[in-house]
């Protein structure tokens, strides 16, 4: 379990569940993509295109909802 | 707490949700693209470009979604 | 309140349920380009773009979905 | 009520709730491009382009989960 | 309701229902594009095409979603 | 049951549910494009292009929010 990457969907709070919902998005990639060297040549042109920095956010929104569902929404 | 930038998603009203989702969308673009310089010269050619203002609103609905259940939907 | 543009999710039936999906996706698009100028400009391009049309047609079906759910599918 | 387009989501059985679903989408299309004559001439291009399809279904996809949700999934 | 050709969204076990979910991708195209003369002159092309069946995937994804609420996930 | 590749949408916990969401997004381009050796060579093209990643990990997202629904979030 202490190894897990991903151990629990809950958090303490929404901005911790923010930044889950960011790893989770960036796991998909890596598991496709599994060669560090590579997703770091990527990383310079898309961190500079609006349209692939828009996708990432749409990316964030849909797992930000499962973390959000997850968590009750920290009510 | 006081320097969280997500303390909750509670918020008073619809409005007011619907300008946490705005936020929510603009804070994976900031996680990604950390420099506020580079985002600010590619601040003119999206707001320009009507497919990237159309995937905005995407993201942006798919953010004021979450809010909307996590107030019950201000009922 | 009166001056809010988002007073309520609640509508009396779905057909303007649907009209309110449709403002919700336009108005982030209001808050990324705030030039009516701009956003004037930038119409006939995308009002003849099928692309376009039917990636405004997915921000609606989001937002409806959210309104509809906040509506209790106005059962 | 009887000129309403949308006067209910419930429907008798999943597939006119399909058909209903496709109807949702096709109407954002019409409320942001008004014009039939434009909506004709745009038709043939997209009806033969597969990434058109491709997105065309994947916003009935989005309404059809509303409204299977709406109809308790017609269980 | 012999003829339907989608009398119900319940389906055996999860497996079924994933096929069920293909099927409803597909049908939206086959009610935007109802020439199968069109669809098979097409499909080679989308079929080598990376970016058009990562959006097929998503399309599923998407009604699969439904698909599994509406079988309460198979529990 | 032995033979199904999608038995359950039941998992012992949330990284496991991860891999079957990557799981879930990989068979939809199976199914459609069902030769072993196109996928192949599309490979590589689409593991180095960013646009790509961020597309798949979208697929991952939907599908991982439909396992953690199933898995009542491993709560």
């Amino acid at each position: 379990m202490a190894e897990s990457w991903l151990p629990t969907l809950i958090t303490p709070d929404p901005e911790s569940g923010y930044a889950l919902a960011v790893k989770l998005s960036r796991m998909a990639v890596k598991l496709t993509q599994p060669s560090a060297e590579v997703r770091t040549r990527l990383r310079p042109a898309y961190e500079s295109d609006a349209d692939a920095l828009i996708a990432v956010s749409s990316v964030v929104a849909i797992n930000f909802q499962t973390v959000a569902q997850a968590n009750n929404f920290w009510k």
